[in-house]
């Protein structure tokens, strides 16, 4: 199969490049660095030393013998996309080429909007770039299971049988995004559901939960062909937070109570899942959508089992509450259906003690790369901080972080 | 009370900047003249007369004594946003200040995501001007019924109580909006209902039914405070549409069986629904919708109305099936709930033979103002196309529109 990956320079695309390159499928990358771009704006890096894109194709190309195809370019910028498209011509089109955080989304207007119009108007056009190039394309679009944020009742996967005043429909589900980021995404599954409608398209949708873990079959053929493994406050998810800062003797920072419960999935399935939905597709005209995650854990619990995982590695973690950044239900019920992956094949890998010392075991590695004034939460839900620098254009204050209610001076000075 | 008119030079916003004038209230208008500049790029031009927004505030001053205040500015332009803000100091924003047409937005590309950007990133703007100067205030903002498309089930009005699975939550209402202008307002919706919780803003979602009429008390004290009457394939909703058809002996033209319904309401109610809104704000933090429409119609019931009441004026108005241009349901169950501007005091003014009859009348009083090549649907949900120039620039040429199975040759050379 032809597959171009949109964002195939990223945490997730780059080992989905490869394995699927390695599967013998044809693959080209399309990818803007955004992500790197966001190190530069804000001193950020990966944990893990990552290579450039030309070094890891070539590198690829070097173990393998295997061609990975390079586009350098922009969703926003509809010639580089269709270009892309009319020379590699993709049977499927795997999107993971958006903002893809939530705290980056809330720093402010300029944050928000770039989000906003990012995602949004990028993937109209990779929708109209399959309308006018490739219509019998597969799109697999990755979204996120934050859509549906946490309702009271059990959330299906993309639809839900209604039933009100004796008569039924399966209808959206509903979602309550908590970001600006969230909120792109819900405004992608809309849009991308009416495109399958009206112009016959084909998609899978997949509501990804919270992706763990660096390594794949792949990443283990050489250290040039690395993913990156992000720890800072914008990019950095729990788990390879709490791994970090248990290997630096940082405490594990809890947001709030640490109740909020989310689905994970390690990078292994999240690789897998895609491969599924690209060897099962819909119709045409179909708009599906799959939960793609494993498990369930609530922040604490993973903050727990870090705690138990370094201690058996001779450290001491110790977790500490921060007030809340976010506006979300720190205690909820919080129940997902994701049976769909399984049916199709799926077989898990779970967050085992060996998964987490391998994880663990990366961060202590790599704990002189980790910048521990790159992880205290200054990005504040209820009131919008440029985590950068004020309205006056200097770094925000010690009393402005103060007014946030975060304990960060203490953080930050450790 | 202070009361700033997003979209204030506009077909709904200026008789309702007048209305709220003469009711006591200190109001401003902030308008970009979107509105008028499509009438420049597509050579429309309004049935009924209407004066440039300076002429029209000074009329106002000169009939009533009363100043509305006037901004030129535009929504994606925070700078003038602000400045009108900080300015003008509102209690209450009405956001009628968007790209309003769903055949607009499926013109192309490009139009498609213009109506993204230009609707996301407006109200955006306006959600964090709200924030930054004016965090009590309350915001109107219009959206459409159009919103909900046409569910098997009952629409509610926002919410839904659903029980699942023996559990039960109250849930925004699932949307399946019909076009990317459409799309923009479910968008906003999911937009500003974030906003409020996580910045305790106020605001009223107003999923309005189709408007029809241009005849308050305010425009019936002069031509020069007339509103504006579109006819056109873009911006004429059915009744004008079929009323212009009607003035001028043209077939009214009906898209596919007509069996689609929709809520229609009164020019005079949707600026009464507006005052009830802002008369009972809702509280800080609470996000609300109401259904804004009084009755409903299929699109055939009023082609056939309107071909009653033609006759009455010795018309003879034909009606003429055409190929359905949209992707819709034409033929589907319609029952959405509309009690709680009703429960706020709204009497709704239906539509009788007498308001069509002077609907007609003013369409037959400007007959002379109607070009017939406007009416004509050549935008196309399954496959856009530019209805002012193909791809070479050239005007979109016969075999091109022929192509879209649309007979618009006969109907254009009438």
């Amino acid at each position: 199969m032809r597959i171009l990956i949109l964002g195939g320079d990223g945490y997730l695309g780059w080992p989905q490049a490869m394995y699927l390159s390695r599967q013998g499928h044809q693959v080209a990358v399309f990818d803007s660095f955004m992500r790197r771009k966001a190190d530069l704006e804000f001193g950020f890096d990966s944990l893990t030393p990552i290579q450039a894109l030309y070094t890891r194709v070539e590198a690829w190309h070097e173990v393998t013998g295997k061609t990975i195809e390079m586009f350098i370019g922009d969703t926003m910028d509809y010639e580089s996309l269709s270009q892309a498209f009319k020379e590699f011509k993709p049977e499927a089109v795997v999107h993971f080429a958006e903002q893809r955080t939530a705290p980056y989304s809330m720093i402010d207007r300029e944050h928000a909007n770039f989000t906003m119009v990012n995602n949004v108007v990028g993937t109209m056009n990779v929708l109209y770039a399959l309308k006018d190039h490739a219509p019998d394309c597969h799109l697999v679009k990755l979204g996120t299971m934050g859509e549906y944020g946490t309702p009271n009742i059990d959330i299906e996967e993309g639809f839900l049988e209604i039933e009100h005043n004796g008569r039924k429909d399966i209808l959206p589900y509903p979602k309550q995004p908590g970001s600006f980021y969230h909120l792109t995404k819900v405004h992608d599954s809309h849009n991308i559901m009416f495109c399958c409608n009206i112009w016959g398209l084909r998609s899978t949708d997949l509501n990804q939960g919270v992706v763990y873990g660096v390594e794949t079959d792949e990443t283990k053929l050489g250290e040039r062909l690395w993913t990156r493994f992000d720890y800072d406050q914008l990019y950095g998810t729990a788990l390879n937070r709490f791994c970090s800062q248990a290997a630096v003797g940082y405490p594990l920072t809890v947001h709030g109570t640490g109740g909020q419960t989310r689905g994970y999935l390690n990078l292994r399935d999240t690789i897998r899942c895609i491969e599924l939905a690209l060897l099962n597709p819909p119709a045409r005209g179909e708009y599906r959508v799959f939960n793609q995650f494993t498990e369930r854990f609530s922040v604490m619990e993973l903050a727990q089992m870090v705690t138990e995982a370094g201690r058996m590695l001779g450290l001491d973690p110790q977790i500490q509450s921060l007030p809340n950044p976010r506006v979300e239900a720190e205690e909820h019920y919080y129940n997902a259906a994701h049976t769909k992956l399984l049916n199709l094949g799926l077989e898990p890998h779970f967050l085992s003690d060996t998964i987490l010392e391998s994880l663990l075991k990366t961060a202590i590695e790599h704990a002189n790369r980790v910048d521990k004034r790159l992880i205290a939460p200054t990005v504040n839900w209820r009131r919008t901080l440029n985590m950068v620098r004020d309205e006056t254009g200097q770094p925000a204050s010690q009393p402005e972080l103060e007014a946030l209610s975060l304990d960060t001076a203490e953080l930050v000075s450790r």
